[in-house]
């Protein structure tokens, strides 16, 4: 029992991306970062559980990629290398940051990627569906073996071209964890409330609704948990801060082993947290290399920031 | 000494607008409704305190009007009576109800407005200063003692017209209690912790940014306090939701009677709970006519939406 336990608490799937990024915002550019869904949600997840990568890079991908998540404890079975490039994202931050321009997608050995789950992973307790064509990501559910809890992302993209594939996908999954705009686009609703309300009617149990700088916002049962987000007066690139927060959320409940209503607004608040650290920074640099007393500060300034 | 203390829990002055507003939502249609900074801020802060209003209505207003204000306890010695029309406002709300459409603008007796400060008034010691030109606003503070504590709104007209007006003002102001696109256009922020940080450069101890649905942030020493919105299924009509937040925060303070980093965060509290009232109904139709019971559920409401 005890080992089943400690198991159950200390692992979680991540099915996404593995990517090199190019960005510049108002703090500088940088070019062929590594960054990507899964990578972003790993450096988050990492600190509280024992992360799972499903994902695929080219023959490009160097030895010291693999080193990274390697030092930092991610299992890379379910890395796939696939003869070609790795994904290649390059984009441009102006003003508020709020939105990405895109300037290029070079999805390469990324444009086929058929996740396979290998059998050490089928097992994992909880599994977080990053953004990919929601058709695989009901083919990741399939392979795995009745998760203690799934999340799931998507991306305006897929909400344009595949919504009905997306409200399939949300009946398996426990918690659908989106960004303001997605759950608009999603749901037809402007309202947030109401926006939840739909999204829980396809079948998820809980609605976790990203609203960058302005927090987050859980709706479980009838009731909602909500944090502000963090005035940081430095935002250097929120690339892969919902990435972030995913890992931060689902590490924290992996972590915990429960899901409980206490446990999701745990969740919440220390996705709050990795997310803050990831926007100080390019890529990574922000989250990659924390202390737990870094954490533990942070979670603290976050307390402090709602205490009434 | 108890009784000097007892004045000083026990009243704030709020000088503003009284107005008749004419508002369509998507939730229907209200003509001449009672409206106008000072009358949503009375709405709010009567059930914490004395609320004394200095402000200028036509010599249409009728007796019901005063009625209005009389039953709920408010001083109504300082609203001046001008031979002509009450300020008449008609505004439309679309989409999301972020920003309001203005159809038409009458400002009638309002055009003309001088504050003058009733004797009976002078040392109230919580003082708003709503949305009116910054000159006016200055000069209501040569006409006051020494309040423990002035705050004062603004708006994008006056940013456009008087910047340097409304700097100055705010040097003699404690507490600067702005909308987030106030503050961006006042300080060209965008950034709100860089904002604020602008926003208390010029001289006010404090800065109060409310960011409609998201919540609001305090800005108090080298710390935050913040809030997220409750989120709502009804936003029937945001009017007045701004007066009605700086009614709760006011109303708050000087109910407690201090100024401390825990009663301004109370007060962020309180005015969030009676914001929230405020948009679920037309006009001051949410506010009008709460209990102290119904006051105590909503602020439970908003505890338990940031428990963690």
């Amino acid at each position: 029992m005890q080992a089943r336990c400690l198991r159950y608490k200390m692992s979680v799937l991540v099915v996404g991306s593995v990517a090199f990024d190019t960005v510049e915002t108002p703090y500088g550019r940088r070019e062929e970062m590594l960054g990507g869904s899964a990578t972003h949600f790993a450096c988050a997840a990492r600190y509280f559980t024992k992360v799972k990568v499903v994902a695929v890079v080219g023959s490009d991908f160097p030895p010291s990629g693999r080193e990274f998540f390697e030092t930092r404890g991610v299992d890379l079975e379910g890395l796939q290398v696939r003869e070609g490039k790795t994904f290649r994202w390059e984009a441009a931050y102006h003003g508020d940051m709020g939105q990405a321009e895109t300037l290029a997608t070079h999805l390469n050995v990324f444009k086929d990627f058929s996740p396979v789950i290998p059998d050490s992973y089928k097992d994992t307790p909880f599994v977080f569906l990053a953004n990919i064509d929601p058709d695989l990501q009901a083919d990741v559910l399939r392979q795995v073996k009745k998760p203690l809890l799934v999340a799931a992302d998507t991306m305006n993209h897929w909400i344009a071209d595949k919504k009905e594939a997306i409200k399939r996908l949300l009946g398996s999954t426990d918690v659908a964890i989106l960004n303001d705009g997605e759950a608009r686009m999603l749901t037809d609703e402007h309202n947030l409330a109401l926006a939840a309300q739909k999204i829980r009617s396809y079948g998820t149990k809980y609605a976790v609704i990203k609203k960058g700088e302005h927090g987050a916002v859980l709706f479980c049962g009838e009731r909602c948990f909500a944090l502000p987000g963090l005035p940081l007066l430095d935002v250097v690139d929120p690339t892969g801060a919902g990435d972030t927060f995913a890992g931060g959320f689902m590490g924290r409940l992996s972590q915990l082993g429960e899901v409980t209503e206490g446990s999701l607004r745990e969740a919440v608040l220390y996705g709050s947290v990795m997310a803050s650290f990831n926007v100080q920074a390019f890529g990574v640099e922000g989250t990659a290399n924390l202390t737990e007393e870094d954490i533990g500060k942070r979670l603290e300034v976050f307390r402090s920031l709602i205490r009434v």
